[in-house]
């Protein structure tokens, strides 16, 4: 399949069920909001090592369509370990959103989603209040405030986690590194126009790809996509002519959302002038139970 | 003593050994450090719950003064537990610097700190490689380089690691919230015009202060300095009129640059109308060996 | 009338008609996008000597809202005279949109509006193609394009020019000059959640508000509500106890969208502590026929 | 001559006198420093139509190096005709500086350059205070201050201009346009590493080159130069593989900083695969009187 003069491999991405939760962060201005999120997103780019990944959708939420009608910015924390969004989503929360001016906390689940709420009393940034917290009623919900000395901070009681899809990706290769990294970087801006997808990446793109292995490290450099060492490796799979390869990695709450924001990432990828063709990362079907095939999903 | 008609209370800043790390993210753009360096610095508020503490140094080096002539960042990385570092600033750099787009590292120790180095051999990022790393000379240093998707990515075989200084820091009450922030926000950019010193908090202020506990939860809120909980505090230290109150945090390599950071982030925020008095964080000298008293760092 | 406590002074916003324009620039990446809207906003500030107002609205549009797929920003340009209008929009067009790498141009004028097409032939933009400009269909539109070193650029043959609402406006007066920004500031960003209306200030804040004089230099400063000459000035408007004034002025494509925004802006500055009055600007009605009085806004 | 496998041409950048300012504006962040900064380099992309070419230096000055302690933005303002300086700046700074939240200027002119003072009074910006703007002694230096809504306004009484140089220039032809971009945002990030050199273009990069023409509209499209008409152009400077070209044009206050600044701009865009070869634009010595040949600037 051509798409655009750019080859597009009869391949699937192999996506995974991940546990996530999506938060939305308030502030007074925008710019807080941003870096609260930032930060929170921080050290979130893949589960493997990290203290669960984590990523931020593309469009921000107005005054108009916030509980508190404060700017804001929407979050998504996620592991394959429901344990370990238990024990880090609290602390990203206490450590990155509670700690920051002016900043108030909400859970964003989608109702119609099945989730499960986690409760939010015994976590890190409740206990933070001493004796001092309280349970209060605000926009209709059940939520608690903390005392800080910056002022009070408001979160929810119960924060909903759901089993979301990890995993979607597609490879970009590209003539040279400028081509394939301008192709990733269309496609992020692409992805990114869709809600409640997210990019564990840092800028949505990965220099680095991963192949799990047997033994520790399990995760290591996925060497058949390598151009550097393309003489080194027998069973190669870049293809003469390319000289380098990026990742887009998209997670989100839906495998509809995911699909939808990997077709619209491709599509502006398959725009920029030396990208050759793309492709999808799987394990054969052994990862996971998603299978992505990009003709599909185009 | 007063500053520009601010209080600055007599009382001294308590601060404490911490291991750390100077690293020196390059890029082929600044846009690409500076992600590289914010993803790394996530998560990197507090030593308490957090993978370690991290930030990133104000002054950016220009390509006149890198090893490989790009453009690039300082990222400092810390913790009492010189184990914590050991373990997670590989993760790091594996994580966030590693699988960033066109990204090198650098090990930017002053030579003339007492440092110890880190081998970086058999960490998560050299082991990225497979079997496909090398070692390689460059700029006159022993160097790895691993092969990635997007090409090779640099780094040193050693990064050294000095014991610095963490917990230099300054409390600003205002009448309001406004004020108190805005003279935060003013202090941060004044501290972060010295070369050497990082700010945990994200964009340098943090709205909750924290008490040590003797038991779990062991830090929890600073109530005496809470001006929401004043009315049922006995002891507060919120004086009449004060609304708000922020605080910033200095690390640095030096004690020097550390008082340095604070003089100038003090007369800072002295100059902010609305803030009325500015004090110090400390626990009777029981945390740790530096005291930074506010009249002499003045 | 009191609002969150903070007096809502009983007057009203005096704007005016202005012709305008809506474009919509967009690029291979949100960033070109944006580097591209922030230079054509650039000088524009004010019509008295600026070559025209300009600014850019706060909701962006995704990917799935353009009509080249591409990631985008709108940009009004308007002044009171049409004559400007269509001496400048051209050369803004051509200096700082035409100019940077991979942007194109549409009209993005809401068709059930009554607007003029302004034909872009014989201006700077298409006169800068020499002979080798062309005219082609794209999009169902008529469009030309014309080559550049970068490739083609691509804009609209006609652009459509409406009788908008310029000088929609409040002051917000603080207790000091940090309330006085943060209220503007949280104003500003309640006022960019309305599409179709934008700020010709810098970040949305002026801090110089002017009043009409009989002759050159037609407006000086508006001493009345200025605090720091405020004993000098018999007929002060500046209460007792405020050290800060800040103004926010809203255009927009219709009255509609100006009341709205200017709800939501005032609304928001309310919620900041040491706001203490909001008030608007007016010439007792000699300046233009909309009178926005806050009570009926809010 | 080759660097690094790219062919750097044999020719000559065409550089002609121009009369700059060198502005420093502080404020109490940088970020408002910044914005105000952004505003009034705005449509000031070159000195053909626009009101003045401006362009910000790289490196920031930090607090310790401002002469009010406070964080700060270098921009310079220029024209070939004197009287468009002295027409344009003061409009600059009155409705893009002093209309600004927190800011203050300076004259930051190198005092060891011959330049020659303009006198601020009957300008905009000072004629803005009525009669209540003041002369005032700050700093061991003659200022005025003008009084805002938001505060005083503080200015120089005298901005000193000088013969500087425009016109350093460099064209970078790549294979595809993400590889002749990332050769010229590469570029850019080297030439900001040089004091005293601003960027016209947006983001530092030109889209449009332009040839002089000897009639109105004086300056077309560089169609010699335009890939996307390579097959209707007979005398094309295309070369057959060349799919993009961008030009990096540099000023500066000397011809020192402006070739300093291309050597490390050209050195930066040949690290980058893809680029095939860089040349600079001339008329054969007709424009201006500086010829910056690229193999001495290397």
């Amino acid at each position: 399949m051509k798409l655009n003069g750019v080859e597009i491999e009869d391949t699937f991405a192999e996506g995974f069920p991940m546990r996530m939760t999506r938060l939305l962060i308030t502030a007074t201005t925008q710019r807080w909001a941003e870096a609260s999120a930032q930060e929170s997103k921080g050290l979130g780019t893949t589960a493997v090592f990290c203290p669960t990944e984590a990523g931020i959708e593309g469009p921000r939420p107005t005054c108009l369509e916030t509980p508190d009608g404060r700017p804001g910015v929407f979050l998504q924390i996620g592991h394959q370990n429901k344990e370990k969004v238990l024990r880090w989503m609290p602390i990203r929360i206490r450590h990155c959103i509670l700690s920051v001016p002016t900043t108030a906390l909400f859970d964003a689940m989608p109702e119609e989603l099945d989730s499960k709420p986690i409760e939010m009393k015994e976590t890190p940034p409740y206990l933070f209040g001493d004796v001092y917290q309280e349970e209060i009623q605000e926009y209709g919900r059940e939520r608690y405030r903390i005392p800080l000395m910056g002022g009070w901070f408001k979160m929810p009681r119960r924060i909903n986690m759901v089993k979301g899809v990890a995993g979607g990706n597609f490879l970009i290769l590209g003539e040279t590194q400028a081509a394939a990294l301008a192709g990733a970087e269309a496609a992020v801006d692409g992805v990114l126009s869709v809600p409640k997808v997210w990019l564990p990446a840092v800028a949505g793109v990965f220099a680095s790809g991963s192949k799990p292995m047997d033994e520790y490290p399990w995760a290591t450099t996925n060497h058949r996509f390598c151009s550097v060492i393309r003489d080194k490796v027998s069973d190669t799979l870049v293809p003469e002519g390319v000289g380098c390869v990026f990742e887009v990695v998209v997670n989100g709450l839906t495998t509809d959302s995911v699909m939808e924001a990997m077709k619209i990432g491709i599509r502006r990828a398959a725009t920029v002038d030396g990208v050759v063709k793309i492709t999808a990362a799987n394990y054969g079907g052994n990862l996971g139970p998603y299978k992505f095939y990009l003709s599909e999903v185009l």
